[in-house]
C-alpha cells in the first residue's frame, strides 16, 4: 500500500468539495499493528480481538523483549516482534503507537507516515511537543494521525472541540486533566489523610507511577492543556511555557480552610484567551464545591468549555486506565477504517501565535508557616500592603498545623506579579520558616 | 451543482479506503440557505454573518410572509423569499431546515437531497420518525444530512456517540433531555412552588410553549431518545413506542418526600439494552441528589452514557435556545464545508430491531391521595401484597397535601406490570379519590 505524494497528485481530478462524488464504499479490512504491549496495548488488543464486527484486524504486536510479553489469548495469526522495521515493511494500514515518550516514538511515527501508514497514538507528550510538525507530515503523506486518547482517556473531548463545537467561538477551557493528582486530592478531601499517605495509596492502586513528578508538578496536564488549547482555541503554547505549580505543598489544613469558603482543592488546568493574549496554567486551586471541577471523583477527568454563543459545556468521565484509553484508541481506528473517512487535520480553528500572559488577576488563598509562639501578623500585613496586595479576610490566625502555627487568609484579587514580590519578601521574614502556600480561588 | 447517482458511478475509480489518495483541498465557499427565520434561524444568521473566517456564505432566507421578518442587519446580498422552489432552483450547497414539524419539512428535505443539496436540520421530530429513510436517501444522493442540533442543543452528544465513543460497546443512555421539564422541576425543587406556578414561570421565560403538552408528556424527549438510541445503541425504537409518562402529576409534597430519600425529581430519559431487548422510557423519576441527573440546572440538558470498557461518560450544557442550538447547526455546516468532509452516515453501530420491553423491575416511590379522615392503610397493604408488590418503607402516613391526606411509601423492586395491576385496583378503593402517583427510583 502507501501511495506517494506524486501518485496522489496525478490520480484524482480536482473537484469542488461540495459536489464531490463518491463510490459505494468497498468492504475492506483495515490491518493494525500495535507498538507497546503494556496496560493500554493489552486493552486495545482485547477490544480488537473480541469485537469481530469491527472492520479492523490486528496483525502485529511490537514490544522490546517480546517473548516475555506473549499471552495465549491472542489469536495465533497475530505476529509478535521486537523489530520495528518488520512492521514498517509489512502491509499494515495503521500503526497504534503506545510506547510513550518522545524518542523513539516520534521517529517511528514519522517513519510510519512516510511509509504510507496512518497512525493512532495516545502519546500526549509527543503530540504536545511535535504535533504540529507530525500533523503536517501526515497531511503531506495523505495519511491520518489521530490522537483522541492523548487527552482525557475515554472522554471524547477532542472530537467535541473539533466537530461538535466547531461553530462555537470558544474562549476558555478549564479542566481536571490529571487522574493521579485528582485521586490524591480527593483522598485528602474525603479521607482526611496527609499528602504522603494519599500519594502512597495512589501508588498502591496503580494510579501513580514510582516517579510521580510529571503528574504532581503539572507537566502531564500541561501537555494535555497544550493539545486542548490548539484544538479548541487555535492557540499554540508549548507545554514548557504553561505556568505550572506542583500540588506537593497542599496540606490537610488547606482542605479545612477551603471548606470554610465552600470550596475544595483541585489541580486545575486553565487556558483562556483574553483579547490577543493567552493565559495557560496548571496549578492547585480552590474550587467551589458545587463546580463540576469539585465533583469529579477519584481519578476521573472533567473539561468545561466556555463559548460566546452556547455558554458552558461539560465533559466528564474516566480519563485514564486501560479500558477508557483503549476505547479512545479504537474509536480513532474505527474513524480511519470507515470508507468515508477524511484525511488531514480536522481542526476548524485558524492557529495563531498568541503571546502568553501569566500575570492574571485573581483572588487568592494564602497560608504561611511560623513557629507556634511567633506573632508574624504585623510584619505580614506590612509586606502585603507594601506589595499592593490586600487581605480580604483572615480564616485562621494561628491554628497549628503539623509544623507550627499556620496563619491563613484570603486576598483580594491581585496580579500574580505583585503577589510573587510579596511572597519573596514574606519568605525572608524572621519567623516565617517555610515557603508560603498561595492558591488561586476559582469562581 | 447536484450530481446524479449515475454521474457518480461513472466518475470515480474504485479505491481501497485505506489507500485513498486525495488532492490538496481547493479553497471554496459553501453557499447556505436557511428555512425558517425564528429564534434559531436568527441566531444561525447572526453567526454566519459575523464570522467571516468561516467558509460559509448565507445566500437565502426562506420564511412564510417573509416581509414581516426582514431585519436590517442582514447583508443586502442575502435574498429573502417565501417561495421554497426558488431555493431549490438556486445554486445553494446546503439547506438548513429550521421550520420544524414533519410536514412540509420532510418533503422539503427530500426535495433538497434529490436536487443535490446537503441538509442540516434541528428537527428532532422529523429525524426520530423518518431519519432512517432520509439518511438512506442522502447516502444514495451523495449528500450529507446532519442533525447535531436535534438533541441537546449545543452539547455535542451525537458527535461523541458517533465518533469519540465509536470503539465503545454502549449499553445504556440516561439523560435529562427536555429543558422545559427540567426548568419546571428545578423551580419546584428550589423555589418550593406548585407545578402550575412553575409552568407559568417557564412560559414567561420563553422556556415553555403556549401548548406545552409535547414537553410535559415526554414526546419531545422521546424523539431525542429515539435518535440517541439509534446512534449510541444501534437500536431502532419509534418515538411513539417509547414508554412515556407526564410530569404533570408531580406535586410539591413529592419533592419533600424525595429529599428525605436524598433525592430530587427529574424527567429522566432512559434507553438500555438488556440482552436482546431494549428498554426505552421517558418519565418523572426520583434521582439521587449527587447524580449528574440532579445537578443539571434550569433548562440545561445532560446525557450519561454507560459502556462496557470505559464506564460512564457525562455530557452536559445548554440544550436549547438560539445561541446553543445555532452553535450545533453551524458546527454541522462547518463539517460539510470542510474540503475533507466525508459522506454518508457515520454511524459505527450496526442497526438491529431490538424488541421493546417496558416491564422493567425497579424500586418505586408511591403516593396516594385520600380524604383527610379516611384510613386506607389496611386496604392499601392488602392490594399491594395481593399484586406481588412489597412496601419497603412508609415515608409519611397521612401528612396533608393540597387536597387531603397523602400516604407516601417506597416499594421494593417490582415489575411495572405487577405495579400497574395494583394501581388499577388502588384507584377503585372506596376512599382513594385521585390517581396514585408512582415514580421509579434511579440508583
Amino acid at each position: 500500500m502507501g501511495l506517494s505524494l506524486r501518485d496522489t497528485l496525478i490520480d484524482e481530478p480536482a473537484k469542488r468539495p461540495h459536489s464531490r462524488a463518491r463510490l459505494e464504499p468497498l468492504p475492506s479490512i483495515c490491518k493494525v499493528a500495535i507498538l507497546g504491549f503494556g496496560t493500554v496495548g493489552k486493552a486495545v488488543t482485547e477490544l480488537l480481538c473480541c469485537s469481530p464486527s469491527l472492520q479492523l484486524r490486528l496483525t502485529h504486536i511490537y514490544n522490546r523483549n517480546v517473548d516475555r510479553k506473549r499471552v495465549p489469548w491472542v489469536p495465533s495469526q497475530v505476529r509478535w516482534t521486537d523489530n520495528f522495521d518488520e512492521i514498517l515493511a509489512s502491509d499494515v494500514d495503521v500503526i497504534v503507537e503506545l510506547v510513550g515518550g518522545v524518542r523513539p516514538a516520534g521517529d517511528w511515527v514519522r517513519q510510519a507516515l512516510c511509509a504510507g501508514k496512518s497512525v493512532v497514538t495516545a502519546n500526549k507528550h509527543l503530540i504536545a511537543t511535535e504535533g504540529d510538525e507530525l500533523l503536517e507530515l501526515a497531511r503531506k503523506a495523505n495519511q491520518r494521525l489521530l490522537y483522541g486518547a492523548s487527552v482525557a482517556g475515554g472522554v471524547p473531548v477532542l472530537c467535541g472541540l473539533e466537530q461538535g463545537l466547531a461553530g462555537e467561538k470558544l474562549f476558555r477551557l478549564t479542566g481536571v486533566l490529571n487522574g493521579t493528582c485528582n485521586y490524591i486530592l480527593s483522598q485528602m478531601q474525603n479521607e482526611v489523610v496527609s499528602f504522603t499517605t494519599a500519594l502512597a495509596r495512589a501508588q498502591e492502586m496503580g494510579y501513580a507511577e514510582a516517579d510521580p513528578s510529571h503528574d504532581l508538578g503539572g507537566f502531564d496536564a500541561s501537555c494535555k492543556l497544550t493539545i486542548l488549547a490548539r484544538v479548541g482555541l487555535g492557540a499554540q503554547p508549548r507545554p514548557q511555557d504553561v505556568y505550572s505549580r506542583s500540588i506537593e505543598g497542599v496540606e490537610a489544613v488547606d482542605f479545612e480552610c477551603a471548606r470554610k469558603l465552600g470550596c475544595t482543592i483541585r489541580q486545575v488546568s486553565l487556558a483562556e484567551l483574553r483579547g490577543t493574549q493567552l493565559y495557560a496554567a496548571v496549578q492547585p486551586a480552590l474550587v467551589p464545591l458545587a463546580s463540576p471541577l469539585a465533583q469529579v471523583k477519584d481519578n476521573q477527568n472533567v473539561l468545561i468549555t466556555a463559548g460566546v454563543h452556547g455558554g458552558e459545556t461539560v465533559f466528564s468521565g474516566r480519563g485514564a486506565g486501560g479500558g477508557p484509553t483503549s476505547v479512545a484508541v479504537v474509536s480513532d481506528l474505527v474513524s480511519i477504517s470507515r470508507p468515508e473517512s477524511f484525511l488531514g487535520s480536522p481542526n476548524p480553528r485558524e492557529l495563531k501565535a498568541y503571546p502568553l500572559n501569566h500575570d492574571l488577576e485573581s483572588p487568592r488563598y494564602l497560608r504561611l508557616r511560623a513557629p507556634k509562639d511567633a506573632d508574624i501578623s504585623y510584619a505580614v500585613s506590612r509586606v502585603l500592603s507594601e506589595s499592593g496586595v490586600s487581605v480580604h479576610s483572615v480564616l485562621q490566625q494561628s491554628a497549628s498545623g503539623s509544623m507550627g502555627s499556620a496563619p491563613v487568609m484570603t486576598l483580594e484579587p491581585c496580579r500574580l506579579s505583585n503577589l510573587e514580590v510579596a511572597l519573596e519578601r514574606l519568605q525572608k521574614l524572621e519567623h516565617c520558616f517555610a515557603k508560603p502556600l498561595s492558591l488561586p480561588i476559582m469562581n
